[in-house]
């Protein structure tokens, strides 16, 4: 039975851990609460940025010879390997805290056995406190390192009957300001933005992160598979990197300097899982899906989607394009049925937060 | 400034009526509570059905010579009028009410007054204690005053991409056995359901309240333009009563006994609004419309949605018919806006509540 005291550290360890949403890839976010063996807390961390020092040294840093004999509460097990930091495990062992409780197991098997070797020195471990929490706020890294690929959120704003445009095609404005500021949140947490043709061409969009402070801005993923982009495009600016999926076969022989990747077409498409592998390969652990319908129901076909995010204006058309399109979804039984994991009233709006089962 | 047990009494006031809901057509739900002179609780009661004593007399009676010199918390100001009843404003005067508070004036010119009546005789009237929440609770009433036809409520389920089922016409089921177990409640609190020849056809729907104790049943409306309903449909028994809307030449000579409303057609259809005036005609003050997206579609056309209540099902699809059919909407400027009014989870669904701005 878990004290008070405990679950207090860690649930401000849980909230440390998500100021790093969108700025550690490859890397998970992590969050430490260091307390004294009084039980005041001592210290506390978050893992900023790859490359930089993990959640725990923050804190021990920030408690020094204070956490001898403490409790050191971290999000995620504590790594056992050298990388371009040292591990936490042995951080945490010179320092003497003599207590560790940590809310979720490291699935990666590089990094995992923190707990094994604290356990060995002597340090009393204990784990699962918190640990629903501690999951949601790292589920897109868990989610990555579960299936091989990035984590994939879908976004969309639609009308309750679920259109996002009226018949005519004219979109401007279904969803509320605040709404639209919001999807610069989820920009910000993600480390890259995924657009496919049919959106780049209509509304040209920027992606970029605006009116948030000191946020990473994400990579910038556009699907153009014949090269068309305009290079006058707002997407080639340089308020975010920008990479270009086209065809193998493309002729980008017009375009201004942009980063390329090329991927072979299938019927004329961009395959899902060869796109998710490449970016994987460049440490993208989390995507958000800006497309439109088509590129979407591609996503959910290749059962490439774990999350969804719809703001649903309270709006009425009757007639327009549907949020979704074909899905490889023919009847009820194949249907993609998540939960509802959040729902928040966002200006006029409401935005509702659906994940996958097990995901 | 309310006095916070001015307050308390008004609020139980506004619980009290909401009981009436569905039962009390073509009157208003109205809530009593009355406190003595030292403001202790010694009466409440709400309307319990038209032809029966208001929420006031019921009130009165509980308390007895303990209303002397008390004073009465109705949500509705108390009517001046003799009709099947006699004027509440008199019997509080004669039940020695020294001061009246009510929520919400009487927009019916023909009830109206009793504030003026009591002032007259020397009570204290004072009005708009929790005026928004009494007139939310009286919403479908005091709408059919205004617009001079019933409230119409749309209920319908859906996935999150707004589909009501698969591509190949499955449905079951979309939406949890909680959300259906819920339209119960909403049929329970209109005084008519209404459904289209097409749900009619595909799903032979019964209409009647299940599961709920007590339940007034609503008429079910059934809009049947060529009579093409089979002898042995659900809603042909005796669970509720039912009204079988036909054209006006339909043939109904194969038809057991129904009660049947001939309307002439417009371009094959039943005018929404001739439909509405025969409903409002026979008192019902509210409707709940159950029907498909064409027939969803056709009240939106004609202005005569006032509020939306959807189920949205954590479900995704990509295909399958949407939730709701031409509208006549074109355009965005053209799209129906409504103010999201309630949110709830039910079992694992979303229910969404959509009120027309100024309704």
């Amino acid at each position: 039975m878990a004290q008070q005291a405990d679950i207090t550290a860690m649930r401000r360890a849980v909230e440390l851990a998500a100021r790093g949403l969108g700025a550690t890839s490859p890397n998970p976010v992590v969050g430490c609460v260091i307390t004294d063996a009084s039980g005041h807390q001592v210290g506390e961390g978050f893992h900023q940025g790859a490359g930089g020092p993990h959640a725990e040294v923050h804190a021990l840093r920030a408690a020094g010879v204070l956490a001898r004999g403490g409790t050191a509460y971290v999000t995620l097990e504590p790594c056992d390997h050298t990388g371009r930091t040292g591990p936490c495990s042995q951080a945490l062992i010179e320092a003497g805290i003599s207590r560790v409780v940590y809310a979720v197991g490291d699935p990666n098997p590089q990094a995992s056995g923190g707990a094994d070797t604290l356990r060995a020195a002597g340090v009393e471990v204990e784990q699962g406190l918190l640990e629903d929490e501690a999951e949601a706020g790292n589920l897109a890294w868990l989610t990555s390192v579960r299936r091989g690929r990035p984590f994939v959120r879908w976004k969309y704003a639609a009308t309750l009957d679920g259109r996002i445009a009226a018949a005519d095609g004219t979109s401007r404005w279904i969803s509320s300001a605040e709404s639209r500021a919001d999807v610069h949140r989820l920009r910000a947490e993600a480390d890259a933005v995924v657009v496919g043709g049919g959106t780049l061409r209509t509304d040209d969009p920027h992606l970029a992160v605006r009116g948030i402070e000191n946020a990473t801005q994400p990579l910038r993923v556009a699907l153009d598979t014949r090269a068309e982009l305009l290079p006058t495009a707002r997407i080639l600016d340089d308020a975010a990197p920008t990479l270009l999926v086209v065809g193998e076969d493309a002729d980008t022989r017009h375009l201004p300097d942009v980063e390329l990747l090329r991927l072979p077409l299938h019927d004329g498409r961009i395959g899902v899982h060869e796109l998710l592998t490449q970016l994987h390969a460049r440490d993208v652990r989390s995507i958000l899906l800006e497309g439109g319908p088509t590129l979407a129901g591609a996503f959910i076909a290749a059962g490439a989607v774990d999350q969804v995010v719809g703001y649903l204006a309270p709006v009425l058309l009757g007639a327009g394009p549907a949020a979704l399109a074909d899905a490889g979804i023919t009847t009820i039984t194949e249907a993609l049925r998540l939960d509802v994991t959040e729902t928040a009233r966002v200006g006029s709006d409401l935005r509702i937060t659906a994940t996958l089962k097990g995901a």
